[in-house]
């Protein structure tokens, strides 16, 4: 397999979470090429004790930049990485840093599958019992139905390839069970996955299915999905932050908290966005993912395993084939 | 004060739920007229051993019915409910029933306030250091920035007259800190909301700042404010259950558990929404609050006092001044 090519300047920990994150994947047999600064990759290497291959980039969008800025500076980070996977020379991109960079340079570089009209974000939220994939979480804020139809072929295609769910269970995010309940967008939609081959269409869901697990896949347009999303890592880091101070509350809480620290240690870390490292951009032509610009080492060797195991199970052609399976029913305007 | 009109009859659990807590609101000196079938509430006061006023309604709208049912069938619980609140016998009129057509008989038989195109419901979600104004939690599936250029004048009366807070932020829901992020419907209101007198206007704010408590008031469209609401509750309530698991795991964390319950329980009842019980229709002219279907004796209890307190508060003259205010403004097609 040709290495997972690393932005390694994007971000707010950057190089050193890229570093020591790159160091970790690789020493778990995990090829990698670094991307960035190659006078500052190679010294900070040489800090570790560690030889990885790099590509030279002299220049990285910054998070305060403009994501139609790729467009014009092509010698960044993030746009050399998109180019090695389109050259063959990698076989993904993770970039950690500006998210709508990242998004920009793949649709640039990369360019979207046939049948995808837009490509979104797709993230593995931790539910009762595994995980559920929510798609789109932030690359449209404006969705047409057919932008949602395709969200939901390629998060049931997600979730069957690295979820290992046979029959995912696609449920569109709305504020009422019944068919009728919901905006205009879901209406629509609702009528659409009704006759989308190839997925297993639940139904509208609701906020507190999510994390109920009620199916393994939710679709929604990206601006739902991104407030969702962060409101979901928001509130979990927020409760457990309640409960700590609870349990420094007074002696005999403090004793309690003593004994049930590793519990409680167990759930925090299965909610902890690190765990996952990066989000896959789904519907462009190639592997790109997008991680959290406060991405810290944990989660840059996380995103690479990612990378690492959608390469192996050709997540790519399964969402070719899960949307060419899509040509064959007539699409609204 | 007029008594409480309390919809003893549509609900998950009524009229028993309505009737104890009735009787608690009442013993607290708070005044309700019970609103149902009279035979049947009499009987149920008198196996309590509690006399009421009640005032007869022989048909109620269920759960399975459509909300525009109320237009048709004025002997419903809920409109009788409304009507006394309009002929100016009860002060205010609480329904745990059908939302949907909780709302529809409030605009019906109350009409909307002068300068309200749509009145939107208001959440109060605990918070960091207090309560957060979350509107609107799913009146208004669809909106444009009037309506919520509307809800923050609302919601920032709201904040001052019941939760206290002197000069609340109001903060727009989107998905990025930038005014120029978001959808075409948070970009559009961000710019009149900058424009708008009589509020405090933060700016954008995510998913992650409602339960960090980033400002007072949030305001959403109805769609993202409901899917909102519901995931928040739902996995609070998600969350404490595999806490409440991993507390049964092993021996050591079944005696922590033991010794932690009382500081847990208390940021468990500080989440239950059955300790706030209704949630107001802001908007419309006269005192309207809505509760979940599922309520219990508690949660209706609470209901009581939440509309009596706004009661007191003369909630209703405050927002008819704050929405008359905007009136000096221009406002957008």
């Amino acid at each position: 397999m040709e290495p997972i090519a690393l932005d390694a300047m994007g971000g707010d920990h950057m190089p050193d979470a890229a570093l020591d994150g790159a160091v970790v994947a690789a020493a778990e047999g995990l090829p990698v090429v670094l991307v960035g600064d190659e006078a500052r990759l190679r010294a900070g290497l040489e800090a570790r004790g560690a030889s990885l291959p790099i590509r030279h980039a002299d220049d990285v969008i910054g998070m305060a930049d403009a994501a139609s800025d790729v467009r014009r500076r092509r010698s960044s980070s993030v746009m050399v990485a998109m180019r090695l996977v389109k050259d063959g020379e990698a076989s993904a991109a993770v970039s950690l840093g500006h998210s709508g960079a990242t998004m920009a340079a793949a649709l640039f570089v990369l360019g979207r599958l046939p049948g995808v009209e837009r490509p979104g974000i797709l993230a593995t939220v931790p539910v009762k019992d595994g995980f559920a994939a929510l798609i789109d979480v932030g690359a449209n804020a404006d969705c047409r139905p057919a932008h949602l139809q395709q969200f939901a072929v390629m998060g049931s295609v997600f979730a069957r390839t690295m979820l290992g769910i046979p029959a995912p269970r696609v449920g569109l995010m709305s504020i009422g069970e019944e068919p009728e309940k919901g905006n205009e967008l879901t209406v629509r939609t609702h009528e659409l996955l009704r006759e989308t081959p190839g997925i297993e269409f639940y139904g509208n869901v609701e906020g507190r299915d999510l994390f109920r697990g009620t199916t393994e896949v939710v679709v929604t347009d990206g601006f739902t999905g991104n407030v969702v999303l962060k409101l979901a890592e928001g509130e979990a880091r927020e409760l457990f932050s309640w409960v700590r101070d609870a349990l420094r509350s007074d002696l005999r809480s403090k004793l309690g908290g003593l004994l049930v620290r590793p519990a409680l240690r167990s759930i925090a870390a299965r909610l902890d966005p690190a765990e996952y490292g990066a989000q896959p951009l789904l519907g462009v032509d190639g592997y790109a993912f997008i991680g959290h610009g406060s991405a810290d080492a944990r989660a840059v060797a996380s995103a690479i395993r990612t990378a690492h195991r959608a390469v192996e199970g050709r997540l790519l052609e399964h969402v070719r084939e899960g949307i060419a399976g899509l040509g064959e029913v007539p699409q609204p305007a």
